[in-house]
C-alpha cells in the first residue's frame, strides 16, 4: 500500500525532470481512506514544493487534508528559501501522518523536518521506498555531496564496439528512437559537454530537438580554442548558451567567440583542467553534465574519477576496422583486473538499438 | 493447444543439442484426449528418429498410439538411412493426425514424408510453430543448403567495446556465468576456431569444461604453421581433436604436429582460404562452427560473408586506450550505412554480464 502511493509520488516527480535543478525533483501524494485526494510534484526551479503542490490540488478538489495521510519522496524542508518551510504547512493542514522516501542530503539539514513535524504530533515513517526515491534524485544528492555535477558520459557503439568508422565517419551509427531518447536526456540535464575533437569531427549542434524541451548549456573541452567560428556551435551560440572551456590567456582571441554570444572560461595550463571546469558548473547551480564524446574526453573524465554512470547505446551493426575507434580512449588500465566495475545495470531497448546503463 | 504440444517437442529436440550433427534436432509428442501419451527426441547421431522414441516412450507406458496426434517439429522422413523411414512407423502405429512444425529443407525430400503420410490416410497440419521449429536447427538448415557449416562468432568485450586490455592481456573479461554458457556451446557445435594470434597471445584449451560435455574439434587458422608446438592444443591434441590449418606446403614442418596428434590441413596460397576451409569442415558432417576470436579472423570470415549469427558478451567494465582491441579488426567498413546490419536481436543476462545475439 504505501509502495503503491510512494511510486505514484516518484511518477510524478518525475515529471519535473529538466526544470527544477539545482533544486531535486519530489512528488508528494495525499491520501485518506486508501484515496487519492491531492496530488503534486516540484515543477520547476522556483515553482511551489510538491507538498505544497499537493494541498493546492487537494483544496482545488474541494477536499480538506485535515486527518490525511503524506507521501514524500523527499524529506520536507523546514527552512526559507524561495519557499516557506514545507513543514509549516503540513502542520497547518492538519495532516496525521507522513511517509518519507529519501532524507535530505544535507547533513546539516537531515532529520530536522522530521523532527518538526514529529514535534507537531504528526506520525513520520521514513524509507519508504528508499532507494527508488534516491534513484530519482542521484544527480542532486552528488552535487550536494562534493559541490561536482553528476556526470553520464554517453556513447553509440556498434555491437562490435565501434563508434565511428575508421574513416571517421559516425553517422548515423543508432536509429531515431535511441536519437530521440538522447534528446530527452539533453532536456533533463543541465550541461552537455564534448571534446574539440569531436566538434572538428561532427559539428555537432548539441540542442535538445524534441517539442518542449529544454536546451542545456553546450560545454566544449577546447584547451586550444580551436572551435571553428562557422562551427554550428558558435553559429547558434547567440541563442543557445554556449560555453568554450580554454588554457588560452590571451583574451585578443577570446573576441571573436565573445562576439558571437559564447562564453570563455580559461583555465591555467595546457589542458583544460576538468575537476575544476565541473566545480565551476556545479557552482553554478547545474548538476548533471551529459558528456556526449569522444573517447579522449570520456577517458580523461573516467580517469579522474569524475563520472559517475555510463550510457552506452548498442546498435545492431558491426562496422569492423582494426582503427575504427572505440568508446574510451587515453592509456586504458593495463590488466582486466584494473577495469573500472559498472553495477545497477539497467538494459532497455529503444527501437532496434539497446541502451546498457550502468554506475561507476 | 497445437502450440502448447509443439512448445514441448522443441524442449524435447534441445535435449539432443551437440549430439545430433549432421542429424537436425527433432523432438515428437504423441497426445490423446488432451493429454500426452508419448514423448521422444533424436538423442544422437544414429539414434532413434524422435517419432519412434515417442512411440517407443508410449509402449513404453503401457498404452496404444492408435487414433493419437503427433506433433512433430520436423516432416518426418519417408527414405531409409541410419534408421528406416518414420512415415512407416507412423502409419503402422495407426496415428489419427500429424502436426508437423519445420519442412524438410532438403528440397529434393520435402513434402515427400507429408505426402506419404497423406497418403495413408492421416490428417497432417504443416507450418506449426513453424518460425520456433526452424529456429531450433538454423544450423543444420544452413548446413544442407550450402554445404557450409553455420558460422557462430562469438566474443567477450567490456561495455566500452574492448576485447582486451592495451596491453593485450583480456583474462578475464566475463565472469563465471557467462564462461559457463560458452562451454555449453561449445558442447553444441561440432568445431571451435581461432586464429594464430589468439593462440600465440591467450594459449587457449578450446575444451568444453562442463560435466557430460563433448569437446569440439578445435580449429587453428594458422597459415605459416606458428602454432607453438608446447603451446594448450598440441600438448592436449592426442585426447581433442585438433586441426591446423596452413598453407605450409612442405610436410616435413607438419610432422612434430602430427606426431603430436594434430591434423594438418594445407592450403595454396599464403592466407588460410576460409571458404576452403569452411567447406571441407562442412563435408565431414560438421554443420557449426564457433569462432573464438580474435578480431581479424572474425572480419576475414564476417567480410566473406560466411558469418551467420554474432554472440556478444557484454562485462560491466570499462577498459579504456585508444590502443586496446575491438571486436572486429580488418579494414572495416568505410562508412556507417555500409554497417553489416545484425536481426533477430535476442538480449540475456548471464550473472553481470549480458549477451546480445542477432543474426546477418
Ligand atoms: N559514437 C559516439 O557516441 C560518438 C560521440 C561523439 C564523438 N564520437 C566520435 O569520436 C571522435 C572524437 O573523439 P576523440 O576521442 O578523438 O576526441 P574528443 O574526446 O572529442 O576530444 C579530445 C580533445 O579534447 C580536448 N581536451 C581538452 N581538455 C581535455 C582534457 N582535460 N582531457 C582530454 N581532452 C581534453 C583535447 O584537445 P585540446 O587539448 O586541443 O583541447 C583532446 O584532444 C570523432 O570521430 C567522433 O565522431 C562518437
Ligand atoms: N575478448 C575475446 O572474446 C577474445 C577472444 C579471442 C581473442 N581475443 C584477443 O584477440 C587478440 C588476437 O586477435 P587478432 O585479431 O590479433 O588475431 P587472430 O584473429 O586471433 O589471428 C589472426 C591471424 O590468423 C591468421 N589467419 C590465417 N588465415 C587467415 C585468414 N584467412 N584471414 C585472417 N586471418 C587469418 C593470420 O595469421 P597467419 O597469416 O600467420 O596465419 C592472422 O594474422 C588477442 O589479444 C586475444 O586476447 C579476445
Amino acid at each position: 500500500m504505501h509502495e503503491t502511493f510512494m511510486r505514484r509520488a516518484i511518477s510524478l516527480a518525475e515529471r519535473g525532470r529538466g526544470h527544477t535543478a539545482p533544486n531535486p525533483l519530489v512528488g508528494a501524494v495525499l491520501v485518506r481512506d486508501g484515496k487519492i485526494i491531492g496530488e503534486g510534484f516540484h515543477a520547476f526551479y522556483g515553482g511551489l514544493h510538491a507538498e505544497r503542490a499537493a494541498l493546492e490540488d487537494c483544496f482545488q478538489r474541494g477536499l480538506s487534508p485535515a486527518g490525511a495521510s503524506l507521501y514524500v519522496t523527499l524529506e520536507p524542508c523546514c527552512h526559507t528559501g524561495k519557499q516557506p518551510p514545507c513543514t509549516e504547512a503540513i502542520l497547518a493542514a492538519d495532516i496525521r501522518a507522513v511517509f518519507v522516501g529519501s532524507s535530505d542530503p544535507n547533513p546539516l539539514v537531515a532529520g530536522k523536518g522530521i523532527a518538526a513535524l514529529r514535534q507537531g504530533g504528526i506520525a513520520v515513517t521514513e524509507h519508504v521506498s528508499e532507494s527508488a526515491c534516491d534513484a530519482l534524485n542521484a544527480p542532486f544528492f552528488h552535487h550536494i555531496r562534493t559541490g561536482l555535477p553528476f556526470v553520464l558520459l554517453k556513447y553509440a557503439m556498434t555491437l562490435d564496439g565501434k563508434t565511428a568508422c575508421a574513416s571517421g565517419a559516425s553517422r548515423w551509427i543508432t536509429g531515431e528512437a535511441a536519437r530521440e531518447e538522447v534528446h530527452r536526456t539533453r532536456a533533463a540535464v543541465g550541461a552537455v559537454m564534448v571534446g574539440i575533437n569531436t566538434v572538428l569531427q561532427d559539428d555537432p549542434l548539441l540542442t535538445c530537438r524534441i517539442p518542449g524541451g529544454r536546451n542545456p548549456l553546450r560545454v566544449v573541452c577546447d584547451s586550444g580554442l580551436r572551435t571553428p567560428l562557422d562551427s554550428a556551435l558558435v553559429k547558434t551560440a547567440a541563442e543557445v548558451p554556449t560555453l568554450l572551456a580554454c588554457c588560452v590567456s590571451d583574451t585578443a582571441r577570446h573576441e571573436a567567440y565573445l562576439a558571437a554570444g559564447c562564453e570563455v572560461l580559461t583555465f591555467p595550463g595546457r589542458r583544460v583542467d576538468l575537476r575544476a571546469l565541473l566545480t565551476s558548473l556545479g557552482a553554478r547551480g547545474i548538476n548533471e553534465v551529459l558528456v556526449e564524446g569522444g573517447a579522449e574526453l570520456g577517458w580523461a573524465l573516467l580517469s579522474a574519477g569524475l563520472v559517475q554512470r555510463v550510457q552506452a547505446y548498442i546498435a545492431p551493426k558491426l562496422f569492423g576496422g582494426k582503427n575504427a575507434p572505440s568508446a574510451l580512449g587515453g592509456t586504458g588500465v593495463p590488466y582486466p583486473i584494473d577495469a573500472f566495475a559498472l553495477k545497477n545495470m539497467h538494459i532497455r531497448s529503444f527501437g532496434a538499438d539497446v541502451r546498457i546503463e550502468g554506475d561507476l
